[in-house]
Formats: structure tokens, C-alpha cells, sequence
């Protein structure tokens, strides 16, 4: 071990070894033929191994060996030659040098020279991974002998023993077949091999081992499958009859060049005694698996994360030994998300202070957040959230226009959404926040709306000074850093408040669709036989007076009205009215809409998990993946299309003016209410503020979570000045507010995450952050804005099919919440729950009861969200956080530790906490 | 290795050492008081783990050792104290034992002895299961006192050195805790326990080792977590500072004690010298896992399968060493199939003598085929069949109907079904195939109708003649054991067939729908404001005249036609017409159709998977899956019921009479035909004979496939010999013929699929075969027969919910089928294809070509099924097995040995291939 911690520590300053691609090729008679080293094995990180039979390679899995291989290498090293250092640049004068050492110390006869270099020089014959590159093969045959010739009248000086003939296939530098190989993209640039050659030769009595590291890595012609230069040589030829031994032996050296330790090891020995080293600290690390409980035929799947190998180096300055059977040592316990550290968030105490840093941390990311929207999962992310948004704001706007009768309608809700969003985008700190009207909005407005009523007093101008207070307000907010507050908001306040917004969702969904149904019921009693019994007919009121209340109709078009020609809002409005058992009923629209609305949700799903499917290759899976929700809209809008029922469909403004005619688009501040109403506007306005101060922070903490690995950093202080501006826009031209909207922002995250493209074989893709940019954002928004002009295209679109793609945003953000995890481990019995790792070390009925808890807390909230108490929702969040607080009674920190982030000063009392333990013990 | 292939094969005639169970118990300080022996993991095959914080048990998982803490196992086992066969019947006696040894020899200073003795009986606690056992632990402490005076009293003569007051716990003999512990039932009766006890003390300088086997294994307190008599006790005392790592060597003798080759070694071993050749053999076996590849963190879950310890206990009758990844030798390839071998199948050549074989190899079964029925799995299959069933009578009724001008209809189907069903399950040798109506059968009786018809011969006579010659073909063909053929059946021929009807059941079952859903148009030109525009009425032909020709109804009831009260058939009926744009359309009813049609299937689908899910404990979600389609279709009805459309509702029949007036339940034989028709009537026969003896013995081979793990023995020759009875009975009374229905049964087997219900932890459940009776195919057919009855109860059912059925029987039977497997890698890229064993021997374009071949001639037979031609189909299947026969000359015996089975006679052809082979090398 000491060894080792020289080997390596050593010149800490040399830059890193380069990645070593490792193969293992075995001597082998070849269609009865002569001899040829054909490869049976490679190594990245992974094995991958040659079917003999399936002529393919395996899938890469974790190489298992046998402890017996390992020691049989431990001898080979200790007995053969070590030459490290050398010098050659062909392989022909580098087996001559192997070849005189091990002459010369006596390890090999001289009269075997002759015969172990012919064999060392055989042809190598390599596993392409497709079988018609036999044919390139003999295209590179034919390359090959006008190349070879001049290589051969290069050799002729060189008086060695063996025939020049026979080095002709070997003298392939660069074939076509190594060039044109896939694998290579799956290496760096500097990539060096290792090559392991073993056989079994008749000639041979005792084993001819070397291990040979070259001084600078050289092309060594057709030896590598790949066109990368060797550093690394280990040849066994021994006597027959041991074939399996020196092919697990092979197999042994060729995983331990893969390890990362012995890798650098390799890199830096200096003698045998080195290699010796390195081996004993592989041994000593290794893994064991009993045999009785492990097929060895099994071919373990990589890891889905490898431990670093930096702690098995850093080990040898000092450290603890590993431990088995999943003790990793607890080194925070939660997946990130603790803000208490973030930098953001730091309160600096000076004016403005936050919001000046924000602008800093954001402005150098500026232009990279145009640029870094290059990419094809932009376009799936921009066409998602459109349809989102718009049917959003065509659902908030219909609300709000019910409301405040249509003082605020959809158009206004259009425009707003649309002004509001794209200028946050291009300007706020987290551009992936997505803005939109929320609940707790809606129903402030219907109640100020009434209260406006009930007292006389203008609705718009007395909204218009509540949002100004309130902006102020938040302004005030933003100059004081108070967004520092955030960090009180753990993981119990974040994922409560988002799995109540994810199931407001789903139930609105279903909501809207039982609202359909009911809207066009269905006739349960329609029976196919009695289709003539139905009907329903137009018939004036009084029969007696055919013309019913519609003279001026009459005195229009000085004609008697065809009552069975009128459509049913014509009847009604002429006064007449509907008669006949089927005037209630609508056929198919209800049956129709739901299949679609369940259809494209499934469909949704099943798409978006396609990305993990069998089938197809990974860049078609991943773009069917991307595009999951709009391929589902657009199917189903196709079969809404065929099958031609006349369901609701999506219908947006297509004229650009003021719901109301009272109204337009500027509100004058002055002149509708008494004086003292602009003062006293400021008290509703504290609750707009905290109103607007919770939505906006909550949503903008659970974008920037640490899971997300965002790059650029966050702007809580400029987010929320950038809304407080956007607000006194929208109070003056008389549009709804607007905050970020949670569910539809991790939907927006969801469809711009990245993930490693090449790895080694084997290796999962790495998560490695979300697409950082304003332009989805931007573009999502002028769309919206430009829907007033789109509404042809749009109308095509059924509603159901969005409540559908409502229900899949709603499920698809509760995924991976730890909170619905935990809810789901109430229904699984103990020996199938997974293996998280707050179970390891929090008592299952902690996990329970805290569970419960949050239960409680967001059915207390769900009640009081459909009560008229709606309006203090907002500052019933912050009653979560103090919940949370109180919990630092109920549980131990090293509990919440693990279930939650720890409240920041709560760190002290974690300390005091072990130290009670310690006393303890 | 000679040692240990000595130990093991000394006495071979002793009885197997009984199942252990190891138990790793540390010194540990509970609650900062005096130290306690604590259970940290225990063993029955794989590892389970106290998770320590979470209080509870891990997962089982397997073990994963570090080599280090195998050395220096084999360095205790070395240096420690080794005492076997020891007599002790307490824990007190045993311990003395053991600390006096270890005086003798030397090892420990004796005046370390109480101190020592009195770490060795401190108190044991157990993880148990429930947390609430707290309390139980407690009613345990006052039961105990009492326990506790009597032994304290009978310890008084013994005068050694320990307070008898620190004993107080631990003669807790059999607490109620160990008595409670659900655990137990995982051992078997006679298991040993072996104990491990590692811990670290302050007193002692240099480790205190003792490995113990006791001569009879005795009942040790409350040592042990449940009451089983300890055999083996380990223990490791040590000095402070090293506790990780005596827990890692308390982990590898727990791990060695649950090995089955050591476990023998450790029953069997003589001397300290035979435990050491036991952990080398172990070492040498051992699976080693390089550490830069694998996280140790991560647990290792149970393998699907293990290696049989056969193979490693046999070695040491000299064979070859295990191979490492995944090299298995092959032995044989494909999953058992190959008839070729089996007992069943062998030609007699004596006359009758397979049929009297296979009522010989039956009758002694025919008690246990009644009582093996007591399942509530029973229950499940009736109700699934029974409901398929009952659809196939009424689908196959209704097209029989139409084919003979209802000369056989519903009612004879139905009563056909029921008769033939029940006898064939009652005394055929292999009850679990379900006869059914085929649609060869169809096809042959519409063809034979219309010939009777164009030649005027007696149709139902003529058939009856025709009956009589299969069925006396039939019968020369069991009494000539023609069955034997069947082995030329191999995997290709049997998976084309059932692909070809599952393919069959899926489009049949979308053809109903489509059928369906142009039987009710939907009004795809309806606008919801239009409703006045619709209407359908009944209006007289002939304005002018308003009787219509309907005299007989004017004349009956004397008074003028209501037409506008007239439904729509009572219009059509007395020649009015509809008139309207209405008429045309039904509403609803296709829209609701499909609902139920693919709910119906997806829930089928989704609660069958529910067995692998993980909620709900697993008793309940292996009843919800056996009752899964029963459920779905409960479900969807309920649905339909709750919706109230009048979609099509499962009609049977309700009284019992032939359907058509002209014919009687007895065809007289004479009388209809010229004398040379009952001749000439052996010539079709012979074409219904092939039919009826493919399609039995395909679907007969398919059923008692050796997948299926039938143990009562298959009755190919008594399954032909009731077939051609049945048919002279259908014959007679005129029903159709009947058949083995393939998708029918293989749903049936599926249905009835045992696995066993206790195995060691981590232990897969395995497939134990096919609860193989009578009974659920008797009722089956009984509830068919009865169903005439339960019309008012059946009429609730849609029919488009039995169309999800089939859909779902149609893709159910297509799972697990090779064929399917191969069709799927066609779409799979290269890296993401399974890993099938012929994958690893076969190179891929000769499976794909193999797939290829397969599915030209899949579709060849389904154009052929469309055709007129279909009568031929059943001579087509035997076409397959000529198809397979060619394929011998394109594929090697190798190949075709991991694709297919290998053809019997072939078997010669498969050795010179491999000497040719051989040759070659």
C-alpha cells in the first residue's frame, strides 16, 4: 500500500494518463488454417467480448474473473520480462527486442527465436461489427500488397530470420477496416491502447511472458482493431493444454490496464516491483461474490453509477477502507436541493445588493442564452409549451371573463400572457420560468371584481392601484434581498406545494371532462329499434301565433318563418321553443372526447417512456421521445378528424380588441373612484404581494433545484423585479397578473433536459443539465401572441385531447417527487420496497409519520383552496414552512437529514444532536 | 482440492447435512448502556442485513465479501481454537468449554476468564420484524422471571465464577419473540442454526477465536433469532480499534457457513486442516468483481438462477473448471420441447398398444385429477374459460347459422360444445385442451352444404356418413400408434401454428369490431346546433295508400296503422319506410363499443401484470392477477351498465330446441342418399381426417410442451381415440365436430400455472408446473351446457367486452413464443437485443433468416386461409414440417439446435457434422 501511495503520489503535476483502450486477441486456428491472433475481447471500461458462435460483440458488462486467473498474473508478472520504456517503432523490431531479452536472460532458448517471432507477427484478424465488411476486407487486401510492396523493399536491409512473405498480411498500417470503424467515436482523441496477446504454442516447454510499456505510444499496424497508437504490450505464449488458463490470464491484465488505479499504475511504475504493487492493490480491492450465490455465466449488467476512483487514490493518503454491502458512509443524504449554501441566496445587506449581483451573475450568459438554443429538442420544447400556455390562458381567460364579467376575457388573457412572458423570458433571471395566471390570482380578482360591484367603485381603476401598491411593494421586496427568505423552503414546503399544483391539475383535468360530459349528455335510454320515437322539432310557442316575439324578423324579410328549418339557437332566439324526447341528448361528442382525452394522455405516456424501449436506435427513440406530446396531439387530432364527431373544439380570439367594448387598452389611474381609494388599495395589495411573493419564489426555487445541475446560476431578485414590473404593465392596460406557473415550468425544464450523447460502452448517459436559453421561452410566447392569427390551424384541435395533455402534465410532474415515492411505500409490503436510501437509515414509521404529515398539511390546503379562504392560500404556504419548523421537534435532525434538507442554523443543532449521540455511546 | 474432494466423498451414504441458518451477531453498546449482543445479519442462501437506522431487514441480497476479510478468515481459522464435535447442552456449558480450551492451548490468559465468559452470555437482541414487538419483548422479560427462578436455583451447585444475576436474560429458552417470529417458516423443520459472534472488547490483546461444531445441535437460549438448535458457533473477540473489520470476518464465515460446498465441508470436517482446504476451494470458486467496475455500495439482487452446486461438488471427481462469463457449455440450447425423446411418443408396433399405454399411464392419476382441483385458482380458470368458451359457441353458432341455413345453429353449438367438452375432459389424456369449433371445420361444412344443396343430397345424412368414416379413420390411426408422427413436429411447426391462430384471434377480434362499428354508423356530419334537422321517421310506401300491404294487421285488429308509432323493424315489417336523414345512423354505440373493447383489453393486460408489481402484499395481488380478466370484464360491464348505452349484449339462446324446425336431435342414417353416397362419403372424410388429427395433435403437442412441466403424462393416442368417438356421437345428433382449440388452451394452462410459495429469502419463486385435473374443464363445460339457463344473467355482458378477451387471449398466447422473440429483434438495434442463449451461438443474419423463412411461410398459410383453399389448410401445417425438413440442408444441426429442436433422426446427422467439424480442426 505504501508502494502504491508513492507510485501514484508521486509527480502529482504530470497531466492525467490518457484513456487506454484494451484488447485481447488469442492465437487461433482459423478455418483449419495457420495460426492467426484473432481479437476475442475489448475493454474501455467495460468487457465486451466476442460470440464465437453469434460472430458479434456481447453487450459490455462487468468483467467477473476468477481469483485463480489473478494469481496465476501475479506470477506471469513476477516472472517474465518487464520492460517498460522501450523503444520501437514497429512491431516487428519490438518483438526482436522481446525476443533478445528474453535470450539473453535465459528465459528462452535461442534456438525457439525463429519460431516464437513468426508466431508473435501472425496475421490479426479483428470482430467488425458488421459481417459485410468481409468484402472491405478484400478491397483492403488489394490496397494493401501496393503498400505492402513498398514496405517489404523497406524491410529487405533489415537482415532478419524471417521470410518477408509471411509479414504480408500483417503489414496492413491502416485498414481500410480499422479506419472506417464506428467504435472509434466512442474513444478520445489521445486515446493509447493496450494490446494482450495470449496462445498456445506446441514449440514452447515453459511460458514465454512479457509485459512491455512503451516510452511513446506507436501505430503498430493492423495489431489494434482501431486506429489508435499502442503503449501497452502483454504477450503469454505458453505450452499447449492450458488455452482457458492464459485466456482468463489475458482476460485478468486486460481488466486490470481498464481499472482506473492500475491504469496510472501502469503509467507511472518504475520497476516489476511496482506492477507487483499495483496488482496487490487490485486484490486487495476487489469484490468477491460467493459462488454458491452467484452464477458465474451471468453477465452483470455495468453499474447505473461507478464509485469514484478518485476515493480508492486519494485512500492511499491516508483514508478508511471501503466498506461492503452498502454502507457508504452518509455524506448528506438527500439528492441535493438544501439552498441554505447557494450563493444566490446570500444576503448581502446593501441595497439592492441581490438584485445588482443577479444582474452580474446573469449578463456574461446573455448571448450563450441565444445561442445554446441550437438544437432540435428546442423546436419539441417551444411546440409542448405553446399548447400548454395557450390552452391555459384560453382556460384562465374564460374564467377571469366569467368573473369579472368579461372586463378581463380570453383576448385580454391572450395578450397578456403573451406580453408578459416573452419579456420575462428575454430579461429574467431563470428564462426556463414560465409564467402564466395561477389559481390564487383567479380568485382574487372574482372576489375584488365583487366587492368593486357591491360598492360602486371602478373594478379596473381600483385594480389598477392594487397593482401598483403591490408592485411597489414587491420593488421594496427586491431592494431588501428579502428573496434570501427562499431558503427556509425545503424539500417539504417544495414538493407539497408542487404535488398540490400537479394535483389541482389532474383534477381540473377531470373536472373539465365531466363538465363536457354534462354539457352534452348522453341518451341511456336510446334504444337502436325505437330510432324512430326520437326527434326534436322547432314549434313556435303559441301555435296560435305562427310568428312568435320575432316580428322584426317577420317585418325583415316580410316572410313566415320555417320553423323546422331554424338550427337550435335560432329557435330559441326567435321564441321558440325545442319539443321532442331527443332535444336533451347530444350523440357520440361525450364518448368521442373521452377516448381522446384518455387516448392522448396514454398515448403521451407511452411515448415518452418509448426513450427507454428496445426497439429502433437511440437517436430515433429520443427524437419520438422529445416529441412525445405533440405526436400524441396530432394523432389524435387526426382520428378526432376521421371519425368526424363534432367535438368542442380549441377556439381562440380572432380579432384583436377588449373583451368588454366599456373598456380599452389603457386604464386611466384618475377619475373613477374617490380619492382615498388609492390609498386604501395598498392593504389588498399586501396580500397580492405575498400572493405573488410565494407563487413566484416556490416555483423559481423547485426550476433552480440542485438536481437540475442548471450552469447559469439563478436571479431570484431579478425574477421578482422583473414581475413586479410586469405587473404595473398589466395593471395599466388592464390584463390579468402574472406569476411563474409551477407545473407548466418543469414540464418546460422536462422537455430541455440533456444527456451525455458517447460514452464508453457500458457506461450509463449522465445527466448533465437542462438546455439553458431564452428562446424557447421567447418564441413559445410570441406564438401565443400571434395565436389570435392562427386560429384556422388551432381550430382543429379538440379540447379534450389538451385536458389529456393537462392530465399527462399533471402526472408527469409528480414523477420523481420523493413525496409521492413515500406515498407509494404505504402500499408496498416491506420486502418489496425499494431501496432508497432514507429507508436504510430513517425507521420505517418515521418515514411514515412524516409522510402522513404532509398528507395532512396538503389536504388541509386542498380544503381550504375550495372554500372562499382561497384567497389566503399563498400565506398558507408559509404556514407549510412553519410546519416544518415545528417538525425540529418531532423528528431527529438526522432523520430530516435524510427525509428533508435541514432548516440552514438548524446545521448547529445537527451538531449538537450527534454530540448528544456520542455522549450516549 | 484432494483434500476436499476427499472430505466429500468419504461417506456418501449419510444422510444430507440439514439446511443451516447463520447468524451474525455484534458487541455492541444499546442506549449507552452495558454492551449487548446484537443481530446485525443473518443468512439462510442470500444476505440479509439489519439496516440500522431503518430498523429492519434489508432486501436479500448477495453477499458481497472483500478478499482481504477472506484471508484473514483463513488466518482465524488458522491460529484460533477449533473444537469439534463438542458435547454441551447449554450455552454456559459451551462457553466454559471453549475458554478453558483456549487456557490450556495457551491462547488466553487466564485471568482474562470472567471477563471473557461474561462477554460471551451478555444478552442477545434480535431484529425483529415488527416494531411492536417491543411490547412482546416485554410480556417475554415477566414470563421469563419465573423461567428464570427455576434455572437460577438449578445453578447454584455449579460453581463458577458469574454472578447469576447477569444472566437473567439471556435463559430466555424460548422466548416468545423467537416463538413469534414469522421468519420460521422460511426453514425447514430440521434446520441447524450456526451461530457467528464477533465483537471488540477493551481487555484483550490479541484476538480470542473459536470455531465450535457441536456433536448434536442444541437448543442455545435466546442465541438464536427463531428456535431451531444451534450447530455451529464462531466466535471472534478482539482488541478495540478493529471492528469493521471483525464484522467483515464475522460476514465471510457467516457467508462460507451458507455455501453449500462448504457447509458440507464444515459437517464433515475432521481437523483444522480440512476447514482450511474448505475456504482455499471456496477462494478458488470465488467470483471476483474488479473494484474500478462495481460500486460495492451497491447490493447485488438474487440471481434468477443458480448454478447447481452439483456441478462444484462433482468437480472434485475430476472435471473441468467453471468458466467464467457466460462461456456455459452447451447442452442442448433451446428451453426442452424436442418430442423426439419422450416416452409418449415411441411406436409400439403392437396394435392399440399406445392407446393402452396411455390409459395404463393415466388411470392411476384419475383419483388425484379430482382432488388436485381444490384451489381458488380453479375458480378463476372456470370463470375465464368458461366465459371464452361461451363466446366461441355463440361466434362459431351464429357462422355455422349462416353457412348451413341454420341446419346447425347457436343451439346446436352450444349443446355440441357442452357434450363433447365435458367427455373429452372427463376421460381423454390430456384433460387440460379445450375442444372448441375451428375454423377449418367452418370451412369445410360450408363447402359440403352447398354441395349438397347443388346435388340435392340429404345434407345432414350425407354428413353423418362422412362423420362415421374420420371417425373410423381416426380410430385406424390410434390403433396404428400413428401419434408417433408427432414427434416431427418441432418448435418451428408448433410456434408457426399458434402464431398463425393467435394472429387469427387478434384480426378476428378487430374485424368484429370494425363489423360492428358499420352496423352502427356514427353521424359524423352532426353539428350540436343542427339537432332539429335530425329526425327518422316511419312513413306508408304509398302515401295514398296507408294500409301498406298490411292487410293481415287491419284485418286482425281492425283499426288504421299509427305509423309514426311503429319502431323500426314494425315499419320494414308492414311495408312502411324510413324516411329521414337519422335513419342512417346510430349513436354512441360504436364510440362506447370500442371503449369497452379496449378497456376490456387493457385492463386484462394491466392486472395480469399486477403480479409483478410491488404493492399490496403478495397473497392479494396473486389473486387480482389470476382474476384479472374475470375483473376486467366485471368492470367494463359494470361500466356499460353505468353509461346505459344499448351497445350489443351477449345473446344465448334460452330454449332448448333444434334452431332449425326441419330436423330432430337424431339424423337417421338411411333413407335421405342413393345407396353409393354412404360409399362415396370416405373420400371427404379422408380431407376431414388430416384436419381433425393436425389440428388436435399440434395443439395436443403444444399443450403438453416440457415448458409446461406436466407430471401426469401426456395421452396423444387416448386424446385421438375420444375425438373420433365424440365425432360419431356429433354425427348422429347432428352438432359439429370438435376439436382441440389451441388459443383456448394454452389460456387455460396459463390460467392454471403453479409456482412455489416459500423459498428462501432472495430465492425465486419457481414454475412448478400445471395444475393438472379434470375438473375446471368438466365445469367448464357443464356451465356452458347450463348457460342456456343463465341467459337473463349472460344479457348484461357486451359484446364488445368479449371482444377484448379474445384480443386479449390472441396476444396472451403470443408471449413467451420464440418465434415473437426473433420478430422483435428485427427492430432492435444491435446493442439492445436481449441476451438469448442462440444469440450467443448463432450468428444473427442466420437468425434473422431462419425468423424470415418462418414468416413466409406464416403468411403463405394465412393467404391460403383467406382463400377457398382454406380446406386444404390443415395439409398445408404438415407442409411446415416439410419446410423444417429443408431446412436442414440450409442451416447446420448446430444452428438449428439452438432455433428449433433437432428432428429425431437428425440426431445421427448432428455427430458427423460435429466430426466434420472436428476434421476441420
Amino acid at each position: 500500500a505504501e508502494r502504491v501511495r508513492f507510485i501514484l503520489g508521486e509527480e502529482d503535476d504530470s497531466p492525467a494518463p490518457p484513456q487506454l483502450f484494451t484488447e485481447l486477441d488469442e492465437l487461433l486456428a482459423v478455418d483449419g488454417q495457420e495460426m492467426e491472433w484473432k481479437e476475442t475481447a475489448r475493454w474501455i471500461k467495460f468487457e465486451e467480448k466476442v460470440e464465437q458462435g453469434g460472430e458479434r460483440w456481447s453487450k459490455p458488462h462487468v468483467a467477473t474473473l476468477s481469483l485463480h486467473s489473478l494469481f496465476e498474473l501475479r506470477t506471469c508478472i513476477e516472472k517474465g520480462s518487464i520492460m517498460l520504456d522501450m523503444e520501437a517503432s514497429s512491431l516487428l523490431q519490438l518483438v526482436e527486442m522481446i525476443v533478445d531479452n528474453q535470450i539473453e536472460t535465459g528465459l528462452l532458448k535461442s534456438e525457439l527465436k525463429d519460431k516464437v517471432t513468426y508466431t508473435l507477427l501472425r496475421k490479426h484478424r479483428h470482430q467488425t461489427k458488421k459481417s459485410n465488411l468481409r468484402s472491405l476486407a478484400d478491397i483492403g487486401k488489394t490496397v494493401s500488397s501496393a503498400i505492402f510492396s513498398k514496405c517489404s523493399s523497406a524491410l529487405k536491409g533489415h537482415g532478419n530470420g524471417i521470410g518477408v512473405e509471411k509479414l504480408n498480411l500483417l503489414f496492413l498500417p491502416l485498414s481500410l477496416m480499422q479506419l472506417k470503424n464506428k467504435f472509434m467515436k466512442k474513444l478520445p482523441r489521445d486515446a493509447e491502447a493496450s494490446n494482450v496477446l495470449v496462445g498456445e504454442v506446441d514449440f514452447l516447454e515453459s511460458p514465454f511472458i512479457a509485459f512491455v510499456r512503451l516510452q511513446q505510444a506507436v501505430m503498430l499496424g493492423a495489431l489494434t482493431e482501431v486506429p489508435v497508437p499502442t503503449r501497452f504490450l502483454f504477450i503469454l505464449l505458453g505450452p499447449k493444454g492450458k488455452a482457458k488458463s492464459y485466456h482468463e490470464i489475458g482476460r485478468a491484465i486486460a481488466t486490470l490496464m481498464s481499472d482506473e488505479v492500475f491504469h496510472d499504475i501502469a503509467y507511472k511504475a518504475k520497476d516489476r516491483q511496482d506492477l507487483i504493487a499495483g496488482i496487490d492493490e487490485f486484490l486487495d480491492e476487489v469484490i468477491v461474490l460467493p459462488p454458491g450465490e452467484w452464477d458465474p455465466a451471468i453477465r452483470i449488467e455495468p453499474p447505473k453509477s461507478l464509485p469514484s476512483s478518485d476515493k480508492r487514490k486519494n485512500m492511499y493518503s491516508g483514508g478508511e477502507n471501503l466498506q461492503m454491502n452498502g454502507d457508504t458512509p452518509h455524506d448528506g443524504g438527500h439528492g441535493g436541493g438544501g439552498h441554505g449554501d447557494c450563493e444566490e441566496l446570500q444576503r448581502t445587506g446593501r441595497f439592492c445588493g441581490g438584485l445588482i449581483k443577479d444582474i452580474k451573475r446573469k449578463a456574461p450568459f446573455f448571448a450563450s442564452d441565444f445561442y445554446d438554443a441550437l438544437n432540435i429538442q428546442a423546436l419539441s420544447a417551444i411546440l409542448f409549451i405553446y399548447l400548454a400556455t395557450v390552452t391555459n390562458a384560453i382556460t384562465f381567460g374564460g374564467l377571469l371573463g366569467d368573473a369579472t364579467d368579461n372586463m378581463q376575457g380570453v383576448l385580454e388573457s391572450f395578450l397578456g400572457t403573451a406580453v408578459t412572458g416573452a419579456i420575462f423570458c428575454l430579461f429574467a433571471g431563470q428564462p426556463l420560468t414560465i409564467l402564466s395566471s395561477t389559481g390564487p390570482v383567479l380568485v382574487f380578482e372574482r372576489l375584488l371584481f365583487n366587492f368593486s360591484k357591491d360598492n360602486d367603485f371602478d373594478y379596473l381603476e381600483f385594480r389598477l392601484w392594487i397593482g401598483l401598491w403591490s408592485a411597489f411593494q414587491c420593488l421594496i421586496l427586491v431592494a431588501t434581498d428579502a428573496s434570501f427568505l427562499v431558503k427556509y423552503f425545503t424539500r417539504f414546503t417544495e414538493e407539497g406545494f408542487s404535488s398540490l399544483i400537479s394535483f389541482i391539475f389532474i383534477y381540473d383535468a377531470f373536472k373539465k371532462m365531466i363538465k363536457l360530459a354534462d354539457h352534452y349528455p348522453i341518451n341511456s335510454e336510446f334504444k337502436v329499434d325505437y330510432i324512430t320515437h326520437y326527434s326534436c322539432a322547432c314549434e313556435p310557442l303559441d301555435p296560435a301565433q305562427p310568428y312568435g316575439n320575432v316580428l322584426f324578423y317577420f317585418l325583415q324579410y316580410n316572410a313566415t318563418i320555417d320553423w323546422s328549418s331554424l338550427t337550435t339557437k335560432e329557435c330559441l332566439k326567435y321564441g321558440g321553443r325545442l319539443v321532442g324526447n331527443n332535444c336533451d341528448y347530444v350523440p357520440d361528442i361525450t364518448l368521442m372526447s373521452f377516448i381522446l382525452f384518455f387516448g392522448t394522455y396514454t398515448c403521451s405516456m407511452a411515448l415518452k417512456k418509448f426513450k427507454t424501449s428496445r426497439y429502433f436506435p437511440t437517436t430515433a427513440r429520443k427524437l419520438i421521445s422529445d416529441f412525445a406530446i405533440i405526436l400524441s396531439i396530432l394523432i389524435f387530432c387526426g382520428i378526432d378528424a376521421l371519425v368526424g364527431v363534432d367535438t368542442p373544439k380549441l377556439i381562440v380570439p380572432s380579432e384583436f380588441k377588449p373583451t368588454s367594448p366599456e373598456r380599452g387598452w389603457f386604464i386611466p389611474p384618475f377619475g373613477g373612484n374617490p380619492w382615498w381609494v388609492y390609498l386604501a388599495a395598498a392593504i389588498p395589495a399586501l396580500l397580492v404581494t405575498i400572493l405573488i411573493f410565494m407563487d413566484q419564489q416556490i416555483t423559481a426555487v423547485i426550476v433552480n433545484r440542485k438536481e437540475h445541475k442548471l450552469k447559469k446560476g439563478a436571479g431570484y431578485h431579478l425574477d421578482l423585479f422583473w414581475v413586479a414590473i410586469l405587473m404595473i404593465v398589466c395593471s395599466f392596460m388592464g390584463l390579468p397578473w402574472y406569476v411563474a406557473a409551477t407545473v407548466i415550468s418543469i414540464a418546460h425544464i422536462d422537455s430541455l433536459k440533456m444527456e451525455t450523447e458517447t460514452s464508453a460502452p457500458g457506461e450509463q448517459p449522465k445527466f448533465l443539465g437542462v438546455r439553458e436559453q431564452r428562446v424557447t421561452g421567447v418564441i413559445v410566447f410570441i406564438l401565443t401572441g400571434v395565436s389570435v392569427f392562427m386560429a384556422p390551424i388551432l381550430k382543429f384541435i379538440p379540447m379534450p385531447v389538451l385536458y389529456g395533455v393537462f392530465l399527462y402534465m399533471g402526472v408527469a410532474s409528480l414523477n420523481g417527487v420523493q413525496f409521492m415515492d413515500r406515498l407509494k411505500l404505504l402500499l408496498m409490503p416491506l420486502k418489496h420496497q425499494p431501496d432508497f436510501i432514507y429507508l436504510r437509515h430513517v425507521p420505517l414509521r418515521r418515514v411514515h409519520l412524516f409522510t402522513f404529515l404532509q398528507v395532512v398539511c396538503l389536504a388541509l390546503l386542498w380544503i381550504l383552496k375550495s372554500t372562499v379562504a382561497a384567497i389566503i392560500f399563498p400565506v398558507m404556504i408559509l404556514a407549510l414552512v412553519a410546519v416544518r419548523k415545528a417538525m425540529d421537534y418531532l423528528f431527529s435532525q438526522h432523520d430530516l437529514s435524510f427525509l428533508d434538507d435541514v432548516i440552514p442554523e438548524k446545521d448547529k443543532k445537527k451538531k449538537e444532536d450527534e454530540k448528544k449521540k456520542k455522549k450516549k455511546k
